[in-house]
């Protein structure tokens, strides 16, 4: 049987990677063992290379905002093709930090990217592939980037504006609005609470599954 | 007034250095001496890092057709509106060595990326920007590879097999045969008429637009 492949998605500072260690132990108490990790952009030697420049930039050079996102789109089907549908079809689980909702969020919403591009991009390059189940960890920019910050220096995409955040979140709510594949988590609470409500919803997510 | 657009194609080993240098002297010596000079893909620092990329490669990480799509495209983008339209719209013209036509025949005639895909790509990329002239330099893929071959050692892309130019020439001259603004120089011949060839066509085009 093929495995499924698991995204969570949030602002900088929502709390991903401690979602990760709750999603994992969740799964494992479930017998599932043979997990992937992914994070995006990156992933793979090329795509991990994408990442840095996309994260730092160059000096003296504005990275035009259709070019990141063809850099984006570049680290991911590489990403996709070589190691997550592989690692699908062999039957593991995949549990990805960030995928394209991030790019229809922070790109289309943050950057404003116009939707029709955005959507041709995806459906030329993706065709219908799709996770099964997203968490998306909610926070206010406030919030997450009072977080990021607290965590060391900020990258180039983490200098952005405080409204630039706040259109990527308002993306990011009205997607997960439309999309019953797409749970979101109220990351502002407490760390027990946020792992308690991720519990639930992967709880019930693997059942609905079984 | 905007400055023109002239674009050198063709294989490896088809002379596009030489014909830039004999395009040139035709403009300058028509007065046109604000002239810009971009090489695809790069250009820009970020798009010779990508360039880089896509040529080297990575050592044990075979690059997707599609990843090298979206970066040469990524790369375009990114000197496409940060050095070309600036530049045009100055009043500069600009003589490019390669642009869209190159992966359109390499990408979509060599690699055989699906022809929807290429055009939808290219269209949600790029708008309705072309080059106001593309000179393609014809040659036969064995002629073109023993004079890039003595030229010292070939790239990833020029290490492809006969079979892989082949595919990519012919997309080459079918896209040339149904395109005005693209003339098909016989790259064959000696110097001497390659250069006489050219000068006709820039002076014959340059006539054209008077």
């Amino acid at each position: 049987m093929n495995g499924k492949f698991i995204v969570i998605e949030g602002l900088e500072g929502a709390g991903k990677t401690t979602a990760r260690d709750c999603v994992v132990a969740q799964l494992r108490e479930q017998g599932i063992t043979d997990i992937v990790f992914t994070r995006e952009p990156g992933g793979t030697p090329l795509a991990e290379k994408l990442r840095e420049l996309i994260k730092q930039g160059l000096a003296g050079e504005q990275i035009t905002d259709k070019a990141e996102l063809l850099m984006l789109y570049a680290a991911r089907v590489q990403l996709v093709d070589t190691v997550i549908k592989p690692a699908l079809a062999r039957g593991a689980w995949v549990v990805g930090d960030r995928h394209d909702l991030s790019s229809q969020a922070y790109q289309g919403g943050g950057r404003g990217i116009d939707q029709q591009l955005m959507q041709a991009l995806r459906d030329t390059v993706l065709g219908d592939f799709r996770p099964h189940l997203t968490l998306y960890l909610d926070v206010t920019p406030a919030i997450g980037l009072q977080r990021a910050r607290a965590r060391g220096e900020l990258d180039r995409i983490e200098q952005e504006s405080l409204r630039f955040f706040e259109r990527t979140r308002a993306r990011y709510l009205e997607l997960a609005a439309s999309d019953a594949s797409i749970k979101t988590i109220d990351a502002t609470q407490s760390l027990e609470e946020v792992t308690l409500s991720l519990k639930r919803a992967v709880r019930d997510w693997l059942t609905e599954q079984a």
